[in-house]
């Protein structure tokens, strides 16, 4: 048998909770604390790859029993992690036909789900193989074609601190920015701290005006630097389309504008300014219909719910066939999604766009050494695997505070149930919001 | 430096002449000699990884300049080979609009020159990697999903023996075939030699009456195993539909039954029958066209044309993303081929039509030991690489036959060329030819 070493022995989870700044967004707030699951891997060969994925409860009932299947396969076996995955039984109740609140990544379903399970162990597989071949991931992928991944500043409208509530999260050090003031401040910081060359606005929080107002203050500040703007699907086709008219000169694209295919269809028909969504494209189903209506331009890829790094190749290849442009969508992550986008994004041929990642604003993390940007760049490191290192100490931290019944709560995220904390009478917007 | 072992000191090019048997297609006849190129990438840790493509002339001055470029790169960079590929000058003389006579694989361009050329040394280097570490080139891959690949029995009308000529072949084995009780007598030597289960027939030779007729003594001597017929797009679109119309009950599919991507269309909008092709879908960019059209409903990949085995892989992402089926074509072709579609077949989920191979036609190949169908299916090795090994007393021998003045015009492989030694007035016929 080939390949005994890389036999796996041994799967381990382990839920987090992780602080997270006030960070604003269409339906509510950032919690103080945000979970993610930390999928290990052991081989027969002593090797231990790290992932992770989405750390709520449901996810956490489908990694689980997947977690069970993997004992006897090898790390080398990512292909069938999809067929194993479509064996464990999804809780019909954890998926209903609303939009994710906590991903704000489109519509739910089961397959979804286990494709965002999945990523985490194929993730953690990778790792593993790299390790035990003495190759880095990107080389497992077939080999980087660039030497550094360039990021976008993402930059949120944000309190100074998280209101009074069960948690509560030491400054973190950005303060306020619920003004374009504040923003362009806060994209100097990000500029100074990271050399960002590119500046992501996370939008749909205040009405059109201000966040146009915002923009422009950005372009101001930075002449010619690539913008872009992601009200999350707040806004009608006709703010939409407003907005883009008002900001055509300085936007590299807009972000979902409004919510799902058609509206983004009728967006696009109506305007030059390219259309990004990781909202209305998030699965391979719905690809052909919003290609044959042109809804989009650019698909932001995300390894955590495409299934993978090698779905994300996938995908790639399937927008490069089509035409359409694609880069990557983040959600709060730690330094092994880091590690992980950076090296797949190092294989993908014309990736074009500045790539998206929360990680700046995560205070903690669980390695022994953060990933560094460096003229908004991510060095594509060579070292075997992903090329970093749990901190056990940390991940056990992160797993007391997740243990520990006062957070109980922030388990699941619930960006509209955390502004809530601050204005009771909060609920979700209804779409469109403006 | 990551990787040492896998650095590629030395490449290998040697092109060979292979008997091949008088196949009748619609542009004329199989020559007795077809060209193909055997690929040999050294590793400096001491592995040799083998690899074969298309022969003639204008894929030789392509691999020649590649060659020279790979030493220094990693055999796991096989995501740089595009790029230098792109780099390598074609001679724009050997290109033209017209359907490539030897390969019956669509129209030429420069691009998918170069593709054939890459697809060589991508196998070479997936064989080097597998052979380095230990795995098969299918866990390279990703691991495979099935232990066995299904290939269809590849019928062909035939004469007995090569027409008299410069260069003349011993008699084949198998005899003249040239009505439907040939083709079934054919048939049944490929179901008892090799237990193939279902069966493809090259038409385009005969009126499509007596191909017809072929087809419906196939289905009374193999009753519901599936068939094919593929004329290479030698019929009308009234033609197409009207063999669609007499043949719909037994086909499997029909496969380019008319030229390009318009024609297929029509055919598919008044027809049941499934349309396959090689020939209107062969590059990536020819996708959205003949997807948005609905034109064909299985694409055959061929690895050869499409740029190696990880090109198949996303090929096949893309089929799935838009429904529409994936096998795989085939061209006359060495174990080593067979060896490399039987390891990327393993891994390509859902691949639920058999797929092609001339191999049961080649009676000379390069390997110490000849890859065999059972139960007309390649079984899926786990030795590490492609699982094969080059004799090269074999190697020698058929090179030597390259070499050999008497062979020059051969190394160009020309079915119409060919069928003038018989029919000294023979043109290619002009399409539709029925």
């Amino acid at each position: 048998m080939y390949g005994q070493s890389l036999v796996i022995t041994d799967v381990r989870l382990t839920p987090v909770l992780v602080a997270d700044p006030p960070l604003l967004n269409t339906q509510g707030v950032h919690q103080p604390y945000t979970p993610r699951l930390i999928v290990e891997v052991a081989t027969a060969g002593g090797v231990t790859g790290i992932g992770e994925t989405y750390g709520d409860g449901k996810y956490l009932e489908l990694a689980r029993p997947l977690a069970a299947r993997l004992p006897g396969c090898r790390v080398s076996d990512v292909n069938r992690l999809f067929t194993l995955a479509d064996e464990v039984a999804v809780d019909a109740a954890r998926v209903d036909d609303a939009v994710d609140v906590g991903g704000l990544r489109g519509v739910q379903s089961a397959d979804k789900l286990r494709l965002s399970v999945v990523s985490g162990f194929e993730v953690a597989c990778l790792d593993a193989l790299g390790k035990a071949l003495g190759l880095p991931v990107h080389a497992v992928l077939g080999g980087k074609v660039r030497d550094a991944v360039e990021y976008s500043a993402y930059l949120f409208y944000k309190w100074a601190e998280h209101p009074a509530g069960r948690a509560s999260e030491p400054d973190d050090g950005w303060g306020a920015a619920l003004d374009p003031a504040g923003i362009v401040a806060q994209a100097r910081l990000f500029a100074e701290r990271h050399g960002f060359g590119s500046f992501k606005l996370k939008g749909g929080v205040f009405p059109p005006d201000e966040e146009i107002a915002a923009i422009r203050a950005l372009a101001e500040a930075f002449p010619g630097r690539p913008l872009r703007l992601d009200p999350n699907g707040a806004w009608s086709v006709e703010t939409s389309l407003k907005v883009a008219a008002e900001l055509g000169d300085v936007l590299e694209y807009l972000e979902d504008p409004a919510l799902g295919t058609p509206a983004m269809a009728e967006v696009a028909a109506r305007t030059s300014v390219p259309l990004a969504t990781n909202m209305c494209v998030t699965t391979f189903q719905e690809i052909p219909e919003a290609f044959a209506k042109g809804a989009v331009q650019v698909v932001l890829s995300d390894h955590h719910y495409w299934g993978g790094l090698r779905r994300t190749r996938e995908l790639a290849a399937v927008c490069r066939t089509f035409g359409v442009a694609v880069s990557m969508h983040s959600n709060t992550h730690l330094g092994i999604s880091l590690a992980a986008m950076t090296q797949v994004a190092a294989t993908v041929p014309g990736l074009d766009h500045a790539c998206d990642s929360h990680y700046p604003w995560q205070s903690e993390d669980v390695l022994t050494s953060r990933p560094r940007f460096t003229g908004g760049k991510v060095a594509v490191t060579d070292t075997p695997g992903l090329g970093v290192e749990l901190d056990r100490d940390k991940v056990a931290a992160l797993h007391a505070r997740w243990l520990d019944e006062d957070f109980r709560a922030l388990r699941e995220r619930d960006d509209a149930a955390a502004m809530r904390v601050a204005d009771p009478g909060w609920t979700t917007p209804a779409v469109p919001r403006w």
